[in-house]
């Protein structure tokens, strides 16, 4: 595994990477009936960030994204989609990279790589909280979860991917299988209508929302029940297709 | 109205374009029953690709994807949606360039900017078959329709990138309001019906695609009749919002 096509780990010249074309990941996570998103701070600047990388020159675009994702969670295997290609040449602005790389010691010339126009391919990953470890790379103070509801300023257009992948999200949640990659292995009905209910920003009804469920053949009801000391414990689920 | 910054029309050395990121674009209409995909032959080559085109290094991607269309076609403000990112390493072959530039009289050097890896931004149109001009350009021996059903051996990837559009626009059929693009201004239920199982590869049952469309409330029944002699004259409909 290499570290080195990443935005925080790239080479002076950009020697090995394609130019001008970049990866944002929208990272969301699912925990305590909140929808959260991961996001980084580079180190000395209060730059806030979503995570992101760019591509080796003999590198798969999707294997890039799926690398930035699992270098920042730990995690193999996770859904990833790409939702939108931010290209709009009003979103370019070369005074975050140097700032950034000011902080860190690195006055770089006005011709260099990463102060030049990015096209950037937004993909978004649906990662079970409960397993992924946030891990910052060294240029990072911090790499964090954030509730949606509470997101910082960020660098750039980020909050605008951050709202079109929600978007993205929303129109997938039914035939993309989102709770598959958000919840633990097992969990109760009522936990999958919250997670719905957080991505959709509404309430939903419960008797609709558990035919509906139960008629798309994706759950199976597992023997043990939740034990959490509910007056009536609730039954326990899982998706029939496993991880 | 620059014409510069096509595939065919670029300059030797690629300055004023992005390096390493194109469009192409898979332009679809209907005529006859058939749904059609516009395609370019270039000149002396047998080689037969999807138009395409480089974005300017001030332009936004979305406006040289509207460029790209407009040129081949002569439409304004057709329905345009990125549907794909096409970034394999599989797909480089310089190969097919190297032929075209060859065939118009230029042996490029091993190191030119078209002989390099591109990721390319996919985009879908739909336009009206009965208002687009398809022109070609100068590099060029055509630039004609093809129906989808005899879409001749394409250069590189465009083929899969033909079937991934089709893909995203079955999945959009309900919620873009594709006829509305794909139809002329006045139609019959019975041609919109068609459009959909063209699109849809399967028969549809009358009664519930009527209902289900008027159900919409996008349609509006239109006072004249269609007067083709058919025994029972069908009426005519247009969408509520115009184009």
């Amino acid at each position: 595994m290499t570290n080195h096509n990443n935005k925080e780990e790239s080479t002076e010249d950009g020697a090995g990477f394609l130019k001008g074309i970049a990866i944002d990941a929208v990272i969301f996570g699912f925990h305590d009936d909140q929808l959260k998103v991961l996001l980084v701070e580079y180190k000395h600047t209060n730059i806030i960030a979503l995570p992101g990388g760019f591509i080796g020159e003999f590198e798969d675009l999707n294997i890039a994204a799926g690398r930035v994702v699992r270098e920042r969670t730990g995690l193999e295997n996770i859904f990833l989609d790409q939702f939108y290609v931010f290209g709009d040449y009003s979103r370019y602005d070369p005074l975050p990279f140097k700032t950034i790389m000011e902080a860190n010691g690195t006055t770089p010339p006005d011709d260099h790589w990463l102060l030049g126009r990015f096209i950037s391919v937004g993909y978004y990953a649906l990662v079970d909280f409960t397993k992924a470890k946030p891990a910052p790379a060294a240029i990072f103070d911090s790499c964090d979860w954030y509730d949606l509801g509470n997101i910082p300023k960020l660098v750039q257009d980020h909050r605008q991917i951050i709202d079109r992948a929600l978007e993205a999200l929303r129109a997938n949640l039914d035939n993309q299988l989102v709770g598959l990659n958000l919840l633990p292995e097992d969990f109760t009905m009522n936990d999958l209508q919250t997670l719905y209910e957080t991505i959709l920003g509404k309430k939903l009804i419960r008797s609709a929302f558990q035919r509906k469920m139960l008629s798309l053949g994706i759950l199976e009801r597992i023997a043990k029940k939740f034990t959490g000391g509910a007056h009536k414990a609730p039954y326990l689920y899982r998706f029939v297709s496993t991880k």
